[in-house]
């Protein structure tokens, strides 16, 4: 069945049944179904954010509709994660042909829905329309932790940098999923995951703040061009040693000497970028353990902009920073 | 110079200086520019919705800047008016295509900026992405006042149905705009605004919840469909006598028979409909005085849906009952 012949009305009555309507913890008193959503506030911070995923902007058509809920959801919850803070509600604006298939739309559902249950966010509210494309922006409402936030802005001089997990692995997979390359289908499979449905960090940004750390971004425009931004709001200048960037090993084995440029400027990993000190760091790891490998790559410094610094101490070149909407995607 | 030219970040940094960043009672910690902006929160209910407006779908292509601006926030604020509540915080999903003027951008955020500083709405972040039509996704977060809220299930058989001002010169203006109809140029200038500059009725809703109103809605759809999205959540029935209905006079001037169904079904005139004993109706009406009239226009019943009662007591039949993206607009 196409979504024109259920309509508006029918669409919503069937999706809100799949969208998760949060626990007793949540305090909601009015969810899906009329002009907004009501819950009960409390004194902590409120964090809220915004992200939309456009087709043929930020994903292919005949991209899996499960995958497209999930990252379109992941997106906004990695806003929470590099402010250290906890997911709680979220709101859906859907923008979808009249010719869409009604499964379609829930296959698209389920996947937000599984995300959501899995960080127990609870998709109060939304909006549906008519669109010539594909297009779903997501809001997500959630909250600080009383340790702290973590700010793009709260970089200084001396620290150190460091990121967590690997990365290159999502910029790969859309070049594999793109057929701009063959790589043995095991490895196929787990690049292409990496792009369609990455793992928001919210608990290793939780543990960031819990052990002091203060300054923070996710990487979803690219290391250079995410570290970029934390310098422009800190005023401060970044050194990294790219040598010491974590490249996923699947990246290097199929990409071999475009993996690190992948790396660098491919972004969509989502994994936090954060400066704080050794001895912070130190902690972090420990809290983190061996799930979440974390790596230093760097320092902030006294300047301006990034610098990148190859094996033998001098400057690196990249092809470009990074994602830029209209310079680059338009 | 494009949008294109000037590219993503330099774009956000011009908006963000349009944007209100609200005043000291906003309590904001992170504005626009981190991954998520960031308040103080407190035990005031929140209300949080979303509302998007598409090129080709809700506005025609060449629809002025300014104006879009100001609709797209109007919508949204509308909503938290028809829950009784006040709006606080704004996060606009923008997307554009490449090739849009700079300046057309600007003058889009000015529109929204003058509606957000009326209602001292701060606008703490957002998105901004390419894409192949206009499409305005914004999500707004305020609070419910301590008193309670507007709730589209809380009516009940017995009581008044009421709306406020005059209805059907959205609709008309729309016709007008689109080239359909030509009236005197006064009136013209009038029922366009009307369409285009909606006013979200944020005082009266506060009024309402502040005089015992439980149950409202904003006429967006149209009012039968309206009416019937509360019927529904209700699970009560309404009658609505026609000729009570408050039909604009300019819409009357211009439109003569057709005027009615304009009012019953034109729908964007997001006016408030609510219902309540006629007591609570008095005291209402003398709260709002003559810069808002209120009309009684039927009673809710125990049936369900909407029947429609003409002067001489027979059902009176209309075309449609109002908006479905899918069915209509798509």
């Amino acid at each position: 069945m196409k979504v024109s012949d259920l309509g508006e009305f029918g669409l919503i009555d069937l999706l809100a049944k799949i969208a998760p309507q949060g626990g007793p913890e949540h305090r909601i008193l009015v969810g899906i179904g009329d002009d907004a959503a009501a819950w009960r506030g409390d004194d902590s911070t409120v964090l809220a954010t915004t992200d939309a995923m456009v087709e043929g902007v930020h994903f292919a058509t005949g991209t899996p509709w499960w995958e497209l809920g999930w990252k379109s959801l992941a997106v906004n919850l990695s806003d929470i994660a590099a402010m250290g803070g906890m997911p709680g509600y979220a709101l859906v604006n859907l923008s979808l042909p009249g010719g869409t298939e009604v499964e379609d739309v829930t296959q698209l559902y389920r996947g937000m829905a599984e995300l959501a249950n899995r960080f127990d966010v609870a998709i109060v509210g939304g909006n549906i329309t008519a669109a010539p494309v594909i297009m779903i922006a997501i809001a997500v409402i959630g909250k600080g932790l009383k340790e702290g936030l973590l700010r793009r802005s709260a970089a200084v001089p001396g620290v150190r940098i460091a990121v967590t997990g690997y990365l290159g692995s999502a910029a790969a997979g859309l070049r594999v999923l793109s057929g701009k390359l063959t790589v043995p289908p095991q490895a196929a499979a787990c690049l292409k995951k990496a792009h369609l449905q990455p793992q928001p960090r919210i608990p290793e940004g939780q543990a960031l703040v819990r052990r002091g750390v203060r300054a923070a971004i996710d990487i979803s425009d690219g290391l250079v061009a995410d570290l970029g931004h934390v310098c422009a709001a800190s005023k401060v200048g970044a050194a990294v040693r790219v040598n010491k960037v974590p490249v996923h090993p699947l990246v290097i084995e199929s990409f071999g000497k475009d993996a690190l440029n992948l790396a660098l400027t491919g972004g969509e990993d989502y994994e936090l970028l954060f400066t704080a000190s050794e001895r912070i760091i130190d902690d972090v790891k420990a809290a983190l353990g061996a799930d979440c490998p974390v790596t230093e790559i760097g320092e902030i410094t006294s300047g301006t902009g990034v610098v990148l610094l190859g094996g033998d101490g001098r400057t690196y070149h990249i092809d470009g920073p990074g994602w830029d909407h209209f310079q680059k995607g338009a």
